[in-house]
């Protein structure tokens, strides 16, 4: 009956029966949220093995930890029912059916599982549950229950619990294991974050405070139940960090009670008194009801997708998955606050600790610049949040400016451990992973050439552009006898090298960010002297400085290119061992040559991810398709993909240059990375990154969208079988609604009336005017296949 | 109320108020037991860190584990009261007033509580608990509720809780370790052993069984309850793994509720059928009332303590610790179950995992061979129970015979880890100390001495003699060149130093075995001859193989003595580095001088415990005076007691050779280890191996009791604060009742009329007859006070 709620099926991820092996799978897929908050999509009763977890965005604490944890906040799903005092449960009871289905369109979790207990009694429970997209402050769940074929008593409780406990991995060394130990990594310890500070029932409402132990921030829970029938009884149960209300009822066989459980949530991030908007806000949504909130909730979705749906006709599996990557994309991110930004498993899961790396900037900050830029403009406002930490980070080094942590979270301090947490391996990326500062800059100043946002400039993005380049200048060492500015002993995008010297990818953003920087610099000195001067007053920057940044920009070392045009991509990398890559598994990908670990590449020429190859999509006006090609074809026949980012990347390169078999295989990879948990590690959270990275490689792909000379340029390719595919863009605040079928593709702008856009179609300059669509005719088979290389 | 059911004050042990800091301490002190089961001093109701266990002895399992547990099975405790909705517990209450007391006369752990919620509604919670010494598969509890200022309703919750994990310690790094890393041992994992098989509720009575998961044993709980007061409601509440009973009452203000609970506790290791077993005990002992169970538990303690107490007039707090060690002892040995020994914590806590060390032969055997005799021969018949585990044992190591296992668990395998749980360092003494297999000799040879229990030796004594004997003849190996026996490569009760060749402690007593068993072959082959055919034929034992014992006994390699007569511990000992010991602690323990530590011993004359005064101790008669003298000078001041066996022995061989001030802080010091918490690791488990030696110190240390040419021999010594001592013996099935003044001495026989003994009171004999006292008159000053040495 609740399934009314869901979408169409287009739209649902399904589960058809319960297994225990898979059900840490699902909670983190079946994850619902709003960017302020994430719930994993645990069931509401709870059972053994579970991984629960509700999120709150920019709420970590370190007590306990030995690293800072996004903490695993009080659980507001609790709803445990006992039917003739058995409680139903998949440990408890046998499950006669179960399915769950996620509505991606209006992020929905419904569910239908039937149990059965020892004594023969059957009781169906339905539900379905949302964190609401109009009031972020708000949960729901609508349950239903049926007494199918017993009259016993059924008692609901509905919780608050603030007894959780964050995850610690524990390296378990079995007996005799030899030096140096091989680690089993099958416990888990728990580490606690939470302290209770108040608890209070009153009205039919209970509240459960909690406070975060180091960082000291409150947080507030209010939860109140409506239910169809009254209740035989009606009572409050408190125990230390926890509250319930716990409702009797006798129903008859055959009949259905239905609960609606709202929560409202509230922290001393937001506001002062977290009790007061809790029960403010519990008390609005409770007299509105359950659909009146939904509907609210619903309206919002829909503007969302409005901007960001794709279509993949043919390939209904595509779009779902194209879909489902939008989905998690949207649920991690809040464009009403500026303090935070997207974790590596967004709000889904606790793997990665919360910490926010140059994946959101590089892998998923494009989806959001081009479909959601008010959510842009919030992530890009964190690193301006966390500027003071990236400021502080740099003076540690001895350098004037900003140098953005590799792992941060809530104040921009490195928060990247330095040992592994076996204590046996030293981990280098904090230290020279510096390529991050250089990522931030190149977010910002897509996010300005796209949006043309000259507030979000002057008042954030270039006291970030003008402070990290004051670190480059600061940090770039200069070598005498070669007359060049030098990065040495860094880490690049492919983690298998660490302490090497001049590695390109950092090299050339680090000189491109520069020369961009100047640029803009120069762009204020025209177009708002005033704001410039604002802003240098308030850092100290002189004319002289920038001058330096011009100076220094083209001095910058490049390493060598060979024979062919490939790009060294870092000082002798050329002379490591050469190791071929052999063996590939059943996703296509390549595994570890025999004997070969990611700790023993170090001397070999394996990558781990694209390096030369990310840097030539991210500057595609830089490289000769020439270069590109044999850059390709040299470093993919060396890489690993041992991180979710990879496969992307070399989908849209690959289409780039004629590798299209691969090309797709690529993109499969990268958009079912959490649907076929292709990684085997999606129980720990959703691959953020490789959300981000299947809609660039869709659009920038299949697409073929870039920017080219400040103006969108496509150059599109579709596999042989997709008939057509959709997508919309974001462009100086407007739509460009773009579809591509093998012979022809369509462009239409949305604006103003009289708004008009040059953009270009495989090199052709194609001349838009707001509603009036323009169809292009193409020949893609003029895009031949080339040979793939290596299979 | 419920004080009335415990002893006068000084046979309680008491605590004042609750601590948290402390309740894992208390849990381990307050254990109640019957030697079939032990359950740690919990609150009934629960708290956040609580260390709670009931231990079933013999229940093993290693599934999940690393090495192989005793079982953390289900808690038959859990009582939680609520009172309108508010659980009554030290996290959600405050405590108003808290005090417990274990009456360790009968084993009964009394408490009464007063919490109050935030609503300033007061209850009050007395409860006893006890588990019955008459029979073993009883618990029982009763607890009474008083309302103290309100008539909110109260809700009580029974239950048996199926869902247990035992702790697993893991080694946590923290960030930035520098490699070796340092270890942090701050989490806790868990380990699961347990699945759940049946859940019932019939007749107001509840079961649960559950298995162990790799061991295959069924355990099975059954519970019932009743009440001074009808109840409004009764129900139960099953899930998954638990099951529980729900009262409702709803009381006026300043009235008492009593609840009742009694559980019985079955396993396949006893009966065929858990469920038939529990609810038939069940039904008894609800029938017979708590009252009548309590009374017959009293009965069967009263019994226990006939022969075992000991009293120290002039010092209560002493009388108090002697008997608090002798109640540890009690509770965890059951003289019916010859399947089972006492690990090294007995059934108090997880520490050392109910393992069973040489702890058990050497430091508690004595308490229970001459107090309570059944039970030793129970605790001996466990090593026949392991025999053949021994013997594979020893055919790995290609040797004939049996060896035991270091350490021992439910089939005699050895259970020893090789590595320590964080990987790092080798544990040698799995494969490396070898007198275990002695020590269980010593213990067997020792029980017959003391019991003359022929049917013992001929049924299970002789065959672990002769099985062992024949295990020494085949891994000595013969040095040609020195014309010696050796046993090389072994590790001494000194652990600092593996690896050694020709441990004295080792090789005296296997000579001493050899020579001992020779003679009971002799003694069997003219007294019993048809017994050793059958014993000979089983085990394919020839006379010539005894004369081989015969002939290599003599032959096994000694150390040097030096020209003080002091005996080296080991070929090469003399010349290890000498570190002087400068520090002691409050208790007057040496530290570790500065730098050293347990793994950096190994070169130094630094002795963990006794060895050569170990020896000397267990073989009186093969030593002179002066010999004893100088080894203890000596070792002594090299010695850092860092296992709790050590002080007992340095008591009893400092009363020995005058050196009374550390005797007695020896004493103090091993009679108060758990008491005073002084190791800081009681909240693990009691030491029972210290409880053991305290007995020794007391009896063999003041007492001055050996026994020399096969008779029971006094030299007695009393601290000029004490006024007398009195303690019991059982001597061949006959109890020798002692007391000790300074000025004399008071022995009595009990036995059957005209039953006679001699014993001997420094070195005069004393002819005894049943039931006629007789007093020696003593001089303890002309045992003169020795200059101490080293402080």
């Amino acid at each position: 009956m609740l399934h009314s709620y869901l979408s169409t099926d287009d739209w649902l991820i399904t589960e058809s029966r319960f297994s225990r092996a898979r059900a840490n799978y699902y909670e983190t897929v079946f994850t619902i949220g709003n960017g302020r908050l994430g719930t994993r999509g645990s069931l509401e009763e709870g059972h053994q093995g579970e991984l629960s977890g509700t999120f709150l965005a920019g709420v970590y604490d370190s007590h306990d930890s030995p690293v800072i944890d996004l903490v695993n906040a009080p659980d507001w799903l609790g709803l445990v029912i006992t039917v003739g005092g058995v409680r139903l449960d998949v440990d408890t009871c046998t499950v006669v059916t179960h399915t769950r289905a996620l509505d991606i369109r209006h992020g929905i979790l419904g569910r239908t599982t039937t149990f059965r207990d020892t004594q023969g009694r059957e009781t169906t429970l339905e539900s379905v549950r949302f964190a609401s997209m109009a009031d972020r402050r708000l949960c729901a769940l609508r349950a239903e229950i049926t007494a199918v074929n017993h009259d016993a008593e059924i008692v609901v409780e509905s919780s608050i619990e603030g007894r959780r406990r964050n995850l610690e991995r524990k390296p378990a060394y079995p007996p005799g294991t030899k030096f140096p130990p091989e680690i089993k990594w099958e416990k888990w310890a728990k580490t606690n974050h939470l302290t209770e500070t108040s608890r209070a029932a009153a009205d039919n409402s209970i509240h459960l405070g909690m406070q975060t132990i180091s960082s000291g921030i409150d947080i507030g829970y209010s939860a109140a139940v409506t239910t169809s029938v009254t209740p035989q009884s009606r009572s409050v149960r408190e125990q230390h960090a926890r509250i319930a209300e716990v409702l009797t009822f006798t129903p008859s066989a055959g009949s259905t009670i239905r609960v609606d459980k709202f929560v409202t949530i509230a922290t001393s991030r937001d506001d002062a008194s977290v009790y007061d908007t809790c029960q403010e806000a519990l008390a609005q949504h409770r007299t509105a009801g359950f659909d009146s909130s939904l509907v609210d909730s619903h309206a919002a979705w829909d503007r969302k997708w409005e901007d960001c749906d794709t279509e993949i006709l043919g390939d209904p599996a595509a779009t779902q998955a194209m879909r489902f990557n939008a989905y998690q994309l949207l649920i991690a991110v809040n464009e009403e606050d500026p303090t935070v930004s997207i974790g590596a498993k967004s709000l889904s899961g606790e793997g990665y600790r919360g910490h926010i790396f140059w994946d959101t900037e590089i892998l998923m900050l494009p989806f959001f610049i081009y479909t959601q830029p008010d959510a842009a403009k919030a992530l890009l406002r964190y690193r301006y949040h966390t500027l003071d930490g990236a400021r502080i980070l740099a003076s540690k080094g001895g350098f004037r400016g900003a140098r953005y942590a590799w792992e941060s979270a809530d104040s921009g301090r490195e928060e990247c451990p330095q040992w592994t947490a076996d204590g046996l391996e030293r981990l280098w990326m904090g230290d020279e992973e510096l390529h991050i500062t250089a990522d931030v800059a190149y977010g910002v100043l897509t996010y300005v050439a796209a949006t043309g946002d000259a507030d979000f400039l002057a008042e954030f993005g270039a006291e970030i552009l003008f402070e990290t380049s004051r670190y480059w200048a600061d940090c770039l060492t200069w070598d005498r006898s070669k007359g060049v500015y030098e990065l040495n002993s860094v880490i690049g995008p492919d983690e298998f090298h660490s302490h090497v010297d001049n590695n390109a990818f950092t090299n050339v953003l680090v000189r491109w960010q520069l020369e961009q920087v100047v640029r803009i610099y120069r762009e204020l000195q025209t177009q708002d002297p005033a704001t410039l001067a604002a802003i240098a007053e308030k850092i100290t920057l002189t004319a002289r400085e920038v001058e330096r940044w011009e100076e220094i920009a083209p001095q910058i070392a490049t390493t060598r290119t060979n024979e062919s045009g490939v790009i060294e991509q870092f000082d002798g990398y050329f002379d490591r061992t050469h190791v071929p890559i052999t063996v590939w598994d059943d996703n296509n990908m390549p595994r570890y040559p025999e004997g070969y670990h990611h700790f023993n590449c170090e001397d070999t020429d394996l990558l781990k991810q694209p390096d030369v190859v990310m840097l030539m999509y991210l500057l595609p006006d830089q490289f000769t398709q020439e270069a590109k090609r044999a850059n390709f074809d040299y470093y993919e026949a060396r890489t690993l993909h041992k991180s979710s980012l990879s496969p992307a990347i070399h989908a849209i390169m690959g289409i780039e240059v004629g590798d299209h078999t691969r090309a797709v295989q690529y993109f499969t990879r990268s958009a079912f990375v959490d649907l076929a948990d292709n990684q085997g590690n999606t129980h720990e959270g959703i691959h953020a990154a490789s959300a981000g990275g299947t809609w660039q490689a869709f659009v920038a792909g299949f697409g073929g969208f870039r920017v080219r000379n400040g103006q969108p340029a496509f150059s599109p390719w579709l596999p042989p079988e997709w008939d057509e595919i959709r997508f919309r863009l974001r462009w100086r605040g407007n739509r460009l609604s773009v579809s591509v079928r093998h012979s022809d593709m369509t462009l239409q702008l949305d604006g103003d009336t009289g708004t008009t856009e040059t953009v270009s179609v495989n090199n052709t300059p194609i001349h838009l005017t707001a509603g009036t669509p323009q169809t292009v005719e193409l020949d893609l088979s003029g895009r031949p296949e080339r040979a793939p290389v290596g299979s």
